[in-house]
Parts: C-alpha cells; structure tokens; sequence
C-alpha cells in the first residue's frame, strides 16, 4: 500500500509499504482522510523517538473485521491498550504503562491507505457527520478532555494562548460549555473564526495580560508556558496542551507563590466529541486550510509546518498493492 | 535594636537598627525565638531581590499594641494583605497583589529583637505550646496548606521527596492525616525520625520510584522536580513546595503525556497548624538541630546553609537601643 514512512531521519511516500494485518482484536481500516497535528511535526523533530507511519487522526471504513463492523464508517481512540493491566482495568487505556499510540509510540498510524486498530477503539460515525467534520474527532476529544478533568464554571474568566488547531478547539470547547473565552494568537484570519463564534478574540501583540482563573496553553513553542503562568490569577488553574520535543527553561516560583494549578492534558473520549460534531455545536470544518492526496504527502506536510496554517487533511487513494 | 541585615550582597550583625514602629494597624512584637528557612537561604542568593531584615518564622510577646494584645505570646502570619482589595476581601490576604511578606517582600522580619506585624496577623499561642514549638507554627502552616488544597484520603500513597525541614513537616501533617507516606531523603538521621512516627522512610540511594497517587516536592534542589514528575503516576498529583532562586529546565511533555496536576502549595493559615501543636501531634521539636544567640546570626545562618541540618534557631535578645 502508499503510506508516509519516517525511519527517524527522512519522511518518504513509500509505495510498496505491506499493508498492516488484521486479526481476532484488530480491525482493518481504508482511510479516508487524515489530518496532520502538530504532534506530527514535532515527531519529526524527534519527538517520542518514533518510527514508522506517522498520523493519529482520521476517518475511514472498516475493510476487514467482525461482520458488524464490515464497512462501517469510523473513528479509533488512538491508544491501544494491553486490556489486562490496571489501568485498562479502571478504563484508563489511555495510560496503560504499555500501550501503543497510533502513529506516535509503536503502532503505525494514519498517513497511508489503511491501518490496523483494535477493535475496542473503533467508533461508528453518525451519518450526520461528513468525513471533513469527523477526521477532526480526535483533535475535538482533546479539547473535550478538559471538562473530564477540570470543573468550568459558567463565566470563568479563562483565556486560551494560541490560535492553532488545538488552541481553536480548545476555545470553541470552552466557549459552548460556558467559559467567557479570549483567545489570544498571532493569526488575524484564525482569530476572526473565533470572534465569529462569539469569542474575544486578541492579537497576541495587543494582548494585556490579565488575571485568569483559567489559562489554556496550546501554543505548542516554549514560550508559551511563561506567558501562560503569568496570565494565570493566584490559586487559578493552568491547563497545559503543548507537547513538545524541546526543554524548557524557565522558573518555577512564581507557580509555587501564586499556587497556581497546572493540569497536565492529553487525549479525551471520543462520545463527547462525536455528540458534538453530530449536533454541529463546533465549527470544525472552518479550521480546514488544504488537502493533499496521500502521493503528495511530503508538500502536505511542508504546508502544515508552515507558521499560522490551519488543518491540513490527507486524502487516501484506495487499492492494497 | 540589633538586627540581621541582608543589604543584597552581605549580611551583617547591626547593633543599632532602628527598631520597627508600632501603629494604630501594626503591633511592635519582641521576638523570643526565631527559626531560619531554606527560604532565607534562598534570599542570600537573589531570591526576590529582598533587602533588609530577613526571617518569617518566629514567636514573640506583645511590646507595644493595644491593651488586649499587651504582653500576649504571640505567632504571626506572615503576608501583610492591603485588606482592600479583591484577593483581601475574599480571605486570600496570602495573594494580594500589594502584599507585602515579612522578612521576604518589602517589610523586615523576625531575625532582629522586634518586629512590626499588623494585628489582623497576630494569632495568641495556647499555654501548653512551649516557645521552641511554637517557632514551628508558620512552617507546619505551609505543610498543612496541602490538606487545604487537594483532597487527601486515606491511605493514599504518598512519596514526599526532600527529608529537609519543610519536607518533613510535609510528611508528617499527611501521614497524621491517614496517607501512606514515603519520605525519600539523603539524610539517615533525619529519615529515622519519620521512620519512628511510623511512615516509611528510605535513602534515595536505595529508592526505587514508584507510581504514586501523590508525590510531594521539598527537596529544595532544582532535580528534584524532574524526580518528582517521574514518581507520579499517570492522573496523579504533584505538590510543589520548593522555592528557588534558579531556574529549571526540563521536559514537560511527561506532564502533558501523563496528565499529571502540579500544585504549587506556599504559606497556609495558622489555626490548624496551632491545633496541632497544641495536642501535640507533630513532634516539632525534635527537629531542632541549634540554637543561636542573635548576635552569632552569622554563625546560624552558615549552620543553617550545612547539607543535612535540621532547623537551626535564633534567640534574639532583650532591649530597644
């Protein structure tokens, strides 16, 4: 099959890739459309140290598997757990101590014609929702993930640093759930999409910092965590989105004087998102910039690299080779 | 009065500092018995840029004030809040942004034979708490603080890294509040007293990390955050005790993969912490390593500085000059 190979050095449109195999637990899965994250920049920045096919967010239909999953339009949570530890006992697949993460930690991932994912991960996707709207699944249920750990009081003061994917997700998330949201970035025509939604919306070169119970960090660069502890009021809560390949350096005290709460943010449950998109609360499909065909992989992920660009989609072309 | 003088490069014995002024808001306190923090180690470094009479923890009597105050034995929070401002009026005089914090921001502390301390911070020490544990009342303040900040249950598994003084006090508040704690030290004399109040104590030669529900950071040192994010399991929680002067650098993508909660936890109300001391609950004293006279504050304060010592005291002595 075609897929977007990275062997720790160089990214590759390779054409003759063995396509994955299903089995009793994994399902085959055709891609649809993917859709590049910054986490996939990052891994070939070195992040996780991965190897493999890239790319954790998509949609697809169900090649091979269990007859009731044949053909069906999906989603897969993207953290395949062993099942059998604790923490897959307690539900929390996500941080099964040996887990594979699809495209990021020992399972290939999404940027090729198919994939294999367990079949526990798959979710069916209403027909309501349009192909464009679902590959933004994943990203929405880390937004989502906020609410799972955090309490957000109608009317928290909160503010959301950066206007990129995550970060527009992230406010759009916030703001339906009832937070009074300014969302603070670089990105004239981004910030516009949040001020449509109702947000403020500030150019991060107008911004004053303020005092906010709730501070967002989804700038994905390693300034953004400073800024962020400095917008946060005492005893406020920092919500940190970014994952990055580089070290920070920067001082802790003023977390420890303000006692100020950082909560360390990952994956969500895909449900709340899906109810989401099906319920068309999130304008997802707005933050769409481009899509490439999977041949043309390399531009497409060129073009997402570069500063201030929105979603960047990957369009499978169909057949095993 | 005599005084220890930090002027921001050296610290000397003053024989004739002018003694504090006493208003109509502020008591003048003769100060019996002071107690030297990591935190006033920290200022001879650069923390907070302060100059002047460093110390914040210390028990007194009553010298000048009004008449229901006169002679009382007396323990002192130590943020002096506007009593104006939001953060005030909401009971948060501990975060209000014009503060000022005795002995660290902006007002000279306890290292001298008097201080000057709003009444609102005054707090009467019960007759059964003698000096030399009452002197413990603002640290054991800071320890409690955690149980006002995160819920604790019983039997939590806890590891408390740093077996300095905060640390300790840290491991015992949780352990008399039903957590199963593991205090991780360098020092076996220290870690002998947790051992003999029941927790689990281990040299961090020996220590093998573990997935805590709980991890507490006291070890003051700027690897102790990278050891604590590593012993924490995934969900759990990270309380931030140390305050340093440096800065760190460090990854802060286990957090974000790991979905952990960094608490920074600072200064904590006093009634808890007096109550404790007053039922005997916690056996301060027997952290006490040396006490000095004031005019040998050169001495303690290098003592103070020694790897491995437990709290060192200051005796200030008697007489306005």
């Amino acid at each position: 099959m075609r897929a977007l190979h990275w062997d720790g050095h160089n990214l590759r449109v390779q054409e003759q890739y063995p396509a994955p195999q299903p089995s009793d637990e994994r399902a085959l899965v055709r891609v649809r459309l993917a859709g590049v994250c910054s986490t996939d920049l990052q891994i070939l920045k070195g992040y996780m140290d991965f190897q493999g096919i890239p790319g954790h967010e998509f949609v697809g239909e169900v090649h091979e598997g269990p007859a009731e999953w044949m053909g069906k339009r999906v989603v897969a949570e993207i953290n395949f757990g062993c099942g059998r530890c604790e923490a897959c006992e307690r539900g929390m697949q996500r941080h099964c101590p040996t887990r594979q993460v699809m495209g990021i930690l020992g399972a290939d991932g999404s940027f090729a014609e198919y994939v294999a994912v367990p079949l526990a991960n798959l979710h069916p996707v209403p027909d309501s929702v349009s192909d464009e709207a679902a590959v933004f699944t994943e990203p929405l249920s880390a937004a989502f993930e906020i609410l799972e750990q955090i309490p957000v009081q109608p009317g928290i003061q909160t503010v959301v640093l950066g206007d990129g994917k995550l970060g527009l997700l992230c406010a759009f998330v916030l703001h339906q759930a009832g937070a009074a949201v300014t969302i603070v970035g670089r990105h004239d025509t981004k910030l516009a999409l949040a001020r449509k939604a109702g947000m403020r919306a500030v150019n991060l070169s107008d911004w004053q910092s303020q005092a906010a119970d709730l501070v967002v960090e989804a700038t994905g660069s390693p300034d953004g965590l400073q800024r962020a502890l400095a917008a946060v009021r005492p005893r406020g809560t920092l919500v940190l989105k970014s994952t990055l390949a580089e070290d920070h350096t920067l001082s802790l005290a003023p977390l420890v004087i303000n006692e100020v709460t950082v909560v360390g943010s990952r994956c969500g449950l895909f449900p709340p998102a899906l109810a989401a998109l099906a319920h068309n609360r999130i304008p997802v499909t707005a933050l769409i910039e481009a899509a490439y065909p999977l041949a043309a992989g390399l531009q497409a992920l060129n073009h997402a690299a570069r500063r201030g660009t929105r979603k960047v989609l990957l369009r499978a072309a169909s057949g095993i080779d």
